[in-house]
């Protein structure tokens, strides 16, 4: 991104007075900040701007940004702000706020006109161009047959002016479509099924209420890869590295005392053999390379199911194969590493028997992480859970509780 | 995903011979099967395929859809295969092999038409209509001024049949430029700065070379996404849910060499204290606790980062305040769950003492992971490094090494 971009939202993030920065800028370089900043921002932004500044910033942005601005604005202030527009922008931007932000018709433009397979190319032309004379938009063309949506024309069609009753259907991308109060992620999953066209937003009935294009979704998909990452370290989907100490406290604590929760089932583990560590404080030494590890392969299986999963390349019902997969590799890569350890060990701490403790606990404790970090994620997908999101809590809980278990256990039967 | 495209991509995967189950597909089914295919996948297929069999399925495919094929096939069988196309597909697939496919060239179609800012809409929709002729694809249109790219038309204004000499430049869309050997991501980032335009490939002496859309680039947004994931669990780029155990050790078990060697450095902190462990064990039960809670809160700082990053918000020389917010937020939150630890430990353990100690260095280890989750992804993300990829090594080594030496230390002098 512009450096310059980056410092005016700096700027903006660490004003107690973020309006009167965010005024000092031109009408464009305000559009370009704006939505590049994180939502926690823009609320407080629109909250701090007054009525005459919202005006100023929102006359000239096209409707569905002006929605995507008056969304966060109270009640009163967004009906004051929307009276004072045009009357195209006023009707259109009205009309989208009645819909939720997060649905699929959130992400819509109403920049479309609907033409009959059997118009020719004048009459099209004519609509089209009507429309940019109305709104200064060029629209996307639909095309239907008997009522019902059969695609989009590309508008480089108009250009066909050979009069010999060209048939559009030769010329129609078939458009996937979407339902206007579904998710906005499945418009992006819609899309990527599909990926050469617009995606037509669909009332109840099937008539069309608007049309979503490539750039809209690709905000969507870079927010779901963020939130892939949050989920997997426990961040909350609104936070941003501009917020204050504060916020992040707030955004984190609970997920903290939940992770406190499962540190407790691990020390808990620990505590049940206390007295073989008393009688060999050496197992207190080795017990974070047994922990460590298993946490870290089973985030490793974990990722690759999730990635898997987000590529629809796997469901639970096709899955066994890939957790079996896992388990031999965690096998394997334990066994490599183990015999790393068990060597180590008996080299530095003259305890052979020590090292074949370490060796058969890494093993086992990778083959339990290769088995659960597969397998949680299927099962929390299956089950309509955000795969990413609890599954690091079950995985590093499962490796730690059972890796100290094997670790420990093995070492009081055999030492 | 289409449940019944996953089944033919298990199919292919888990079969021996998988262009076997590949040609037994629709031609149009093969299209979807194979394009959402790993990689990896992908290369065995067409290695697996004859001449005869990689023919059939290209020779209905776009022009860079049969780049992107043939790129993986061995130059011979390459040659024949190009040679057997029709001509247009066979000059431009030839062209877009010359490209490496991780570069944005690799990203790019070549039905574009260039017109000069002065045509006329008919001398423009006569461009239009041979590029239809001749490839049965309408081409993006470009506008020129003195030579330079000025932007990008779209089709419907070729409906302004209007005969008042129209301004070309009030309808052109400025168009966001890429070299052509610049890398792929490059292009992502491009248009994510002006998301409203195709973008245009430009050769080194500022020609155009071909246009990238906004749907190929969400496929490289999405491998970002899934890269990001990977990079945080030190997972291969390559490495699929699909692949077998054999693939997936080869992938992994260096990054699990390396990760034992930290392992060893967190083992060498505690044996620094074995003495402390041999005369108190009630340490090594909460050691988990320790160490489990400074890791977890340095993954999410470095999230949170990693994140701002790659949307500009931040960089290392704007990043003083995040630093200092994450450590602020740390040592609140460190002192929230090291009062539950230190009630814990002392209502159970009967040890005000134990619990002083835990609670003090939950503080500590908390402010450590904010420091170093916040500093250590700023600094590589300067000196030109991924800036999620090593990060977590560092940052779990300083949270268990340090965790360590503070929560030990601090028992040995108390207790």
């Amino acid at each position: 991104m512009d450096e310059s971009i980056a410092d005016a939202q700096q700027a903006i993030v660490t004003s107690p007075t973020p309006a009167r920065e965010f005024r000092q800028l031109s009408r464009s370089r305000q559009r370009d900040v704006f939505f590049h900043l994180p939502e926690t921002v823009q609320q407080s932004l629109v909250a701090d701007l007054d009525r005459d500044g919202l005006q100023r910033f929102v006359r000239r942005l096209d409707p569905d940004e002006v929605a995507d601005v008056l969304v966060l604005a109270d009640e009163g202030t967004r009906e004051d702000v929307l009276r004072q527009l045009d009357e195209d922008r006023q009707e259109k931007a009205a009309f989208l706020l009645e819909f939720s932000p997060e649905s699929a018709a959130g992400l819509m433009h109403l920049d479309y006109v609907t033409v009959g397979v059997d118009q020719g190319i004048d009459a099209i032309a004519r609509r089209v161009q009507r429309h940019e004379d109305r709104t200064g938009r060029l629209p996307t063309i639909f095309v239907t047959e008997a009522d019902e949506l059969i695609g989009e024309l590309p508008g480089q069609v108009l250009a066909i002016t050979d009069e010999e009753a060209i048939d559009l259907r030769e010329h129609v991308h078939e458009t996937p479509v979407v339902a206007f109060d579904s998710p906005d992620t499945e418009a992006v999953d819609v899309f990527r099924e599909n990926p050469e066209s617009s995606v037509a937003v669909l009332d109840d009935d099937g008539s069309i209420l608007g049309v979503i294009y490539a750039e809209d979704l690709l905000r969507v998909v870079e927010e779901e890869a963020g939130e892939t990452l949050y989920e997997f370290t426990g961040v909350q989907e609104e936070e941003s590295v501009l917020d204050g100490p504060l916020s992040k406290v707030r955004y984190r604590y609970k997920w903290l005392i939940i992770n406190l929760g499962t540190a407790f089932l691990a020390a808990g583990a620990v505590g049940f053999f206390e007295d073989t560590i008393a009688a060999f404080t050496l197992l207190a030494v080795y017990m974070p390379v047994v922990a460590g590890m298993g946490g870290n392969a089973g985030t490793q299986s974990m990722a690759v199911t999730v990635r898997g999963l987000a590529f629809g390349q796997i469901s639970l019902s096709t899955g066994g194969r890939a957790v079996v997969n896992e388990v031999i590799a965690g096998g394997v890569n334990g066994a490599i590493t183990g015999v790393l350890v068990a060597v180590i060990a008996s080299v530095f701490n003259q305890s052979p028997l020590l090292g074949l403790v370490l060796g058969v606990s890494m093993v086992l404790n990778l083959v339990i992480a290769g088995f659960f970090g597969t397998a949680i994620p299927l099962v929390l997908d299956r089950i309509g859970k955000d795969p990413a999101t609890s599954a690091t809590i079950f995985i590093t809980t499962a490796t730690d509780v059972l890796g100290f278990f094997i670790f420990l256990g093995l070492a009081r039967a055999v030492l």
